[in-house]
């Protein structure tokens, strides 16, 4: 993979990188668009990271399907599939970790700890080995974007980080490769994640500013569904990620994690007052 | 600096990068001419790193001179010198760190918490701005080339890391900037460092591979010297940095570090068993 994006570099190609655990999408297939348009070849990797699951977690039970997802990636067009394996990747004796301070302890990091240094750590390996022009992450995983942010922000890594609009079905639910997980009355329910967002965005829209009204109305509308447990609801400022009492001019982040079943599932909206 | 570099690749110079924190001497100037000699272009940084000292030591007391550095550099040859401010190597709100478990908590790393992050985390940023092709350190800093070594390992950064020999002065003390800080009387009596590792040395050479043995001459060698107080000295794996209890064919370090006065003087030699 090195020597294909040495050679890439050295003939002027720029480089698009898609960086994915596989499972792939219509959300992935959406950055794999993006990386075409911006880039001249598109680089797709597909690596379940062991290192951003935690002990229980469903690192084992992750959807692995290569054949697919290399059939489902060409459909959109791409030149390369970088799908390295777990050794690969964690050499014997691999020791060395990518750490953002504050960012990663918030959010999903309080109930998933060790989440993203796992995924700081492999997306600087990644991009070691790629060393692409754009790297493309999808909107969905808010926090995700903030901490890859940082970490290219912080050790000056030379790429432009792309975040691309998430991406859902029909009823609103963002498009995740853990809604596989979901029973049929399950997934029935899923869409109140979004509602209750959109809630908070229609108040906001009406000159609503007030972070902990607009926190009561939306764990309302999710707490009609007993088979829904919040892990977190959250208004955050959308670089700092620390909470905000109000909404003001710059973007804050509404987030929210929930279990639906045993299926942990994530989605946000970005919004600012009203001009 | 980054600018400069990318055309320097681009025109198919192969860089060679000595990082410093200034102060340079002749062991620094050992390394600028190994890399004059494996490289066209040679970059040499000039950095007193905040984050790889402890609240305790001497940062703010670290000699600094650049005018005097860039003189000292140019009579050996060097084509850019590379001299960030502290802010531009750690902006506001800087908070990713990159850490190599298990490595930095030996040896210095007991005494020094948080050195070994301080010094990982900025040679990977300077190397993500230079992107040489080589870069240099010296072996007197045993450790810090093992953790750096296994840094540019683990996250596949693409670069060749080059470790030259300790320069040393007549009598033996391992050239150090820190060498500034000791008295005519602890100046007098610092060789003694060497002279102890030196005594190992002899040892192995006439057959002894016991490490309990070896570490008793060791000691038994500086603690002649009241003046003297050793922080550690140890035997261990070249690799690993883990203790070892015999000497064998895979290389050891014998490291020692030992108060002067107030001044911290470190200082290793590598062995294996004679065949």
């Amino acid at each position: 993979m090195r020597s294909i994006c040495h050679k890439l570099r050295a003939d002027g190609q720029r480089i698009g990188f898609v960086p994915t655990m596989g499972a792939l999408h219509e959300g992935h297939l959406s950055l794999i668009r993006e990386a075409r348009k911006m880039a001249d070849k598109v680089i797709v990797s597909i690596f379940v990271n062991p290192t951003q699951f935690g002990p229980q977690e469903d690192y084992m039970q992750y959807p692995r399907d290569l054949a697919r997802d290399a059939d489902l990636a060409a459909t959109v067009g791409i030149d390369y599939i970088f799908a390295p394996t777990v050794e690969d990747v964690y050499p014997p004796g691999f020791s060395t970790y990518v750490h953002v301070e504050g960012l990663s302890d918030k959010l999903c990091g309080k109930s998933r700890p060790g989440h993203f240094r796992g995924v700081a750590t492999v997306v600087s390996i990644l991009l070691n080995v790629v060393r692409p022009h754009f790297a493309f992450f999808g909107q969905k995983d808010a926090q995700q974007t903030v901490v890859i942010k940082r970490v290219v922000r912080d050790l000056k890594i030379d790429v432009e980080i792309v975040v691309s609009p998430t991406v859902r079905e029909a009823d609103g639910l963002a498009l995740s490769s853990r809604n596989a997980y979901l029973t049929p009355h399950e997934r029935e329910i899923a869409p109140t994640i979004y509602k209750a967002l959109q809630k908070v965005k229609s108040m906001v829209d009406q000159g609503n500013t007030d972070v902990s009204q607009l926190l009561t109305a939306l764990g309302d509308t999710i707490t009609n569904y007993p088979e829904i447990r919040v892990d977190y609801a959250a208004i955050v400022d959308s670089e700092t990620l620390e909470s905000v009492t109000e909404i003001g001019k710059r973007p804050v982040i509404v987030a929210v994690a929930a279990y639906i079943g045993k299926t942990r599932l994530i989605d946000n909206i970005i919004l600012s007052a009203p001009e």
